[in-house]
């Protein structure tokens, strides 16, 4: 189903299960994508639904049925990320939005001291709309207004245990992310034990001590990325691509 | 060991085990890091080597040993990489290298016709150097000179079957890299089943029917990087991301 061409088709050209196409659309069905009279294509409305919908020549097309995709990671995965200096935290919004985060928090701590303008939120946002579309996401990812590291462990005290909560420690000798994430996978259902994930990325210089440790009294798991130093911007994309693979892979 | 602080030295500073240190240096042994006399750091060579040292004070510091750290992948990662349009190329590079990639391939496929000027490529190797400096590599990765993709088929030829071949293909129904890369682990010595590894990434648009086909007739295992639509320069990091963590966790 996922292997057929998908067009984008304005509201205002459906009435009644039929497509009115334009001529643009009929010379790409038939010319660019060499589809038939009697193909099947996937009709985009725009607002996140998809529908399989059936060429019949010409201006024309019937819509067949709604088509349930859903490209979501299993649980949702919040992501604490210290903003970096520059347009680092562009880069993290587009990527992870790829990757699949359901929210992500931009975090001042002890050693980054960004405040970002109403403007550079607007931004983000911007970015994460695009960048969820052109991934084909269902769920738009919220960008939260940003909070100090103080602020951020006031939200955690009404989550309970549910929450699964790691934070990655450039230097130290902690377990991989890798290993505690395919150690919580249950195999069944939707795949882990916890009902959500909260992963906590720190600055260039990295978390300070106390941080470390008020993570780890609060329950956080420390965890380790690999043993070459990334990047406060490559961390982020490491940590998601882990998340979503073992979200996403078959059981093992 | 790891934990203790780094500064660059050249090599006319050394001589006979002992180490002069410019008034820069000392001031920031001394003034920026709070060292003591006593203490110790660890000098950079500039060549790739490390040495524990011990401050004396003042200009004077003693080289006790060289250090010997490994942050490398234990088997050779080569990527293919389809080259997107735009400088996304030199994302791939800088994050690759952050991830510990040994060789990379600039592709020209069906869908990429990108040919880069020389300046390119000797900007994409000076990106290659600072990222392998900035995350403490040991080795520096190869950028090899753009191939077409027959030209990266033929160098196949005198490889053999110790290499460990993936084609990343966005949509179908392939098993999940991260599924295949914890199958050819071993659990023990280097890791993994074979001595090298090849992922080939595909452009924009993808990979074409025919080219998927090659490679799987060349014994590339097609694999998926997950369900959403990721784009050009996110799937080399995101690929690269798994080999790392795979290569680097603890046994499981």
């Amino acid at each position: 189903m996922r292997e057929l061409q998908r067009i984008a088709i304005a509201s205002e050209q459906f009435h009644d299960q039929q497509v009115d196409l334009t001529a643009g659309q009929q010379h790409y069905l038939g010319r660019v994508l060499r589809l038939q009279p009697g193909d099947r294509f996937i009709i985009l409305d725009g607002r996140g639904g998809w529908w399989l919908a059936i060429w019949k020549g010409g201006q024309n097309a019937t819509v067949v049925e709604p088509i349930r995709i859903n490209n979501e990671l299993p649980i949702p995965v919040t992501l604490w990320v210290s903003m970096p200096k520059g347009s680092g935290f562009e880069e993290i919004v587009r990527c992870t939005t790829e990757l699949g985060v359901s929210r992500l928090v931009p975090i001042m701590s002890a050693r980054t001291v960004v405040v970002p303008s109403p403007q550079k939120l607007a931004r983000w946002r911007r970015i994460a709309t695009e960048a969820a579309e052109q991934s084909e996401r269902q769920i738009l990812p919220e960008i939260t207004d940003p909070l100090s590291i103080q602020q951020a462990w006031e939200t955690l005290s009404d989550q309970g245990e549910e929450v699964d909560k790691y934070i990655c420690v450039a230097r130290g000798d902690f377990p991989h992310l890798l290993n505690c994430l395919l150690a919580a996978r249950t195999g069944q259902g939707k795949g882990y034990v916890y009902n959500s994930l909260l992963l906590a990325i720190g600055p260039e210089g990295g978390w300070t001590t106390p941080e470390v440790e008020e993570a780890i009294n609060r329950r956080f798991q420390p965890v380790s990325l690999g043993s070459r130093i990334l990047r406060s911007v490559t961390a982020p994309m490491v940590a998601l691509s882990l998340v979503a693979a073992v979200s996403e892979m078959d059981n093992y």
